[in-house]
């Protein structure tokens, strides 16, 4: 089989200015990750290691740039699934650590349990030898610039923000196939900007932003939230490939629903077990990256791809 | 359109004293809850109103004589869905607040969220005027003696315990039909006997333990959760009954595919938009009950139903 791994930055109207340092973080999370594939390794390790580069990466809402709830902080929300098992790891509202995918990757494999929520999940990050940072660490300028913008202007507003919020920074996600045809997906995300305290969005919930299943494919989501935790949209995604449509069509098909039923935008990526991907918005903008051998594609606004040969 | 309310009351292995109790508790709320749509009254309401009188019911894993995590606590999780917007509110890692449905539904109608969980969801309860109880209100001594036994003997048991466990109470949930064809589902649990500070469940994740959508049915389920999450078992039935599979096909089917796939057991119920429903469970028992008219079905064992009319 040949690996694939497909990443993408969060869908929204991003505004211009941000268009580029996305694409140069979704394109470096494809071109590193790959390198696990390329060597024989495992989707779940690659999708874990390009999310923890957007984590990395402030022009992202996920780890260190994340928007910011009401009261200032950054609480984070991670889902990571196997599709060779079935097995998941996700957390929510978890505070103070670089990479929360890796929190959920302990959770799927060091607790009998799936999801961890709040004062829990840091709990066990510090029981687990994870780094605690201070507190504040991963809070940014434009981060509090996008809360007090939001304090003034009102409106809750996320990754698929309104063009003129600058908390509209992307959920990040990946899903990948290795060469024993094994898929998985991860998402993490800093949510919504100037969202409660408490609130847990779509990445964590399984069936809702992160999704897979060696039987058919894996999938991760974007956008609003709260309309794709009640369109299930990645499970419901995963469904349609298996009901014999092609990823491409399966995820623009739930999204146009998604958006026709709710009145919100989402955005996903889709990957199955014969290799083929779909990538899809209902957004102005989603930045995305696969890579596959030595050719990186790579694109952020709808229907258009770029490519580039990596030379060695 | 004739209204139905059915309840289930969670699916383990339950014990032989447990059954009474069980079977009083589940007959009671569908017969009470029944009261609010023979009046014209919506789904919506009639689920809350069945799920807060298991709430009460100590027999039951939820609310008062939940099960307790590791440090001896009640935190408990809860979803309410609405078929006809496929609006949804959920909690997660609650503590001291008698009806966690309650605040699933203030959720749901205050927010702009849907999911609230740990510290935040305690702190928008406050808010909204919901009365916070001592610490310690909802532990009973069925729980203390489950939690001991836990620590003694080890292995994470719940409502899909084993039988010698005696934290095996149950999970509570209702899905309904009204008279002008609305539907909806309502689950609460106090989740896993024993587990970990800040575990979520299937319950609160909408498409796992809870699901609703006026254009087919509604469902809810229970059992070992974390299995129950990674199938989506109520988005997967819900899918199979759009699917033209009946409520009890579409149930059963399910259910014995996630039992087949993940090794654990699970029981639900469901309800479709034409009023037909499905009772299923792969574990040796789950208490039900469902009105109709002047009707009162029930059952707690595989295949076995009792009915009985009721005299105004």
């Amino acid at each position: 089989m040949e690996p694939i791994i497909l990443v993408h930055g969060g869908a929204g109207n991003i505004r211009d200015w941000r268009v580029l340092p996305k694409i140069e973080g979704v394109k470096t999370a494809a071109k590193v990750a790959y390198e696990i594939l390329e060597k024989g390794g495992n989707a779940l390790d690659a999708v874990e290691q390009a999310v923890r580069i957007l984590e990395d990466d402030e022009s992202m809402n996920a780890g260190r740039g994340s928007v910011l709830n009401e009261d200032g902080e950054v609480a984070m929300d991670a889902c990571i699934m196997d599709g060779q098992t079935l097995d998941a790891g996700s957390v929510a509202v978890v505070k103070d650590i670089a990479h929360p995918i890796t929190l959920a990757r302990l959770v799927m494999e060091k607790t009998p349990h799936t999801f961890l929520a709040g004062h829990g999940a840091n709990r066990f990050a510090k029981e687990n030898g994870m780094k605690i940072l201070s507190p504040g660490s991963l809070v940014t300028k434009d981060a509090l610039y996008a809360l007090e913008y939001f304090k003034k202007h009102g409106g809750i507003q996320g990754d698929c923000g309104d063009i003129e919020n600058p908390g509209e920074v992307g959920t990040v996600g990946a899903v990948a196939i290795d060469c024993r045809g094994h898929v998985a997906a991860a998402t993490s995300t800093g949510g919504l900007n100037g969202k409660m305290e408490g609130r847990v969005g779509d990445t964590p919930q399984i069936g809702g932003g992160t999704y897979a299943d060696d039987e058919t494919g894996a999938a991760s989501a974007t956008g609003h939230g709260e309309s794709i935790m009640k369109f299930c949209v990645t499970h419901s995604i995963i469904t349609a490939i298996r009901n014999n449509l092609d990823p491409q069509e399966a995820t623009d098909s739930v999204l146009n629903r998604m958006t026709e039923k709710l009145k919100q935008t989402a955005g996903a990526i889709s990957i199955s077990k014969t290799g083929d991907i779909g990538i899809g918005m209902t957004t102005k903008r989603m930045p995305w990256a696969y890579r596959k051998g030595n050719t990186l594609f790579y694109g952020i606004e709808q229907g258009k791809q770029h490519s580039e040969v990596l030379v060695e």
